[in-house]
């Protein structure tokens, strides 16, 4: 039997490795050069390189020449690329709260002035999500525990 | 010089790998036993026992016995693991808008009634996150391209 359908499963297709996140963090960050981003991130280059070319294909990265003679590239993030920043902040709340010892290391300032807490609502209510709140409705019809 | 210190960084340590993030979807979805889910996400079971230790270990499942002769058990969230549910339900979103062909496979509702769309804002004004609203306030001090 296949694996569930599922859209999370899908995603991590695309950004299901620790790498690939971390390298889409340091372009969100501002750093868009492939030097840079291996020493941020502490990446092998070999690796680095296999997965900002993944990224690429799939669509979240561009890369744009800087310099003509040598040519020399960064890496920008395309709209799907940059519709990210939900996760990527979504995963640096739940690492601050319950896995970074100490004050949180990255602080961001939202527009409204505020230095940002973001957090998961309803679209249709604006309540916070809390996981008892949620009923599956529907789901790839994969068997449960008899 | 070490990688930038980030509790994107950190949480990926703890669940930066595709098997360990689907086995905590299943979870949700309240599939509980390492048979259903292992074919639900179509992980080998060597790979699966061992994401399922470490997150154990990590403090996100608990394992508890539901039977005793054999001896049989089953894995639940702690509310570490529990407090994923908005990571989850943002790369699902994000899976559901960039990734997935067709309509969302995975569907929830809300208690307010409403078919869940989740969205992530900002904790202090309410509005959406948007990434040009941001500003890097603070972060671990790795250069920036020169």
């Amino acid at each position: 039997m296949p694996p569930r359908a599922c859209s999370i499963a899908n995603a991590l297709q695309v950004i299901g490795e620790r790498w690939s996140l971390l390298a889409l963090r340091e372009i969100f960050f501002g750093v868009r050069r492939f030097d840079q981003i291996a020493t941020n991130t502490g990446a092998s280059r070999d690796i680095l390189a296999t997965r900002l070319r993944t990224l690429v294909e799939a669509g979240l990265l561009e890369k744009q020449r800087y310099n003509a003679h040598p040519p020399r590239y960064e890496y920008v993030l395309t709209d799907v690329g940059m519709a990210l920043h939900t996760v990527l902040l979504t995963l640096m709340s739940w690492g601050d709260h319950h896995v970074t010892q100490g004050e949180p290391p990255t602080v961001w300032r939202h527009s409204c002035g505020a230095e940002l807490t973001p957090r998961t609502v309803c679209a249709s209510c604006g309540d916070e999500v809390h996981a008892p709140d949620l009923t599956l409705v529907r789901a790839d019809g994969l068997g449960t525990d008899e």
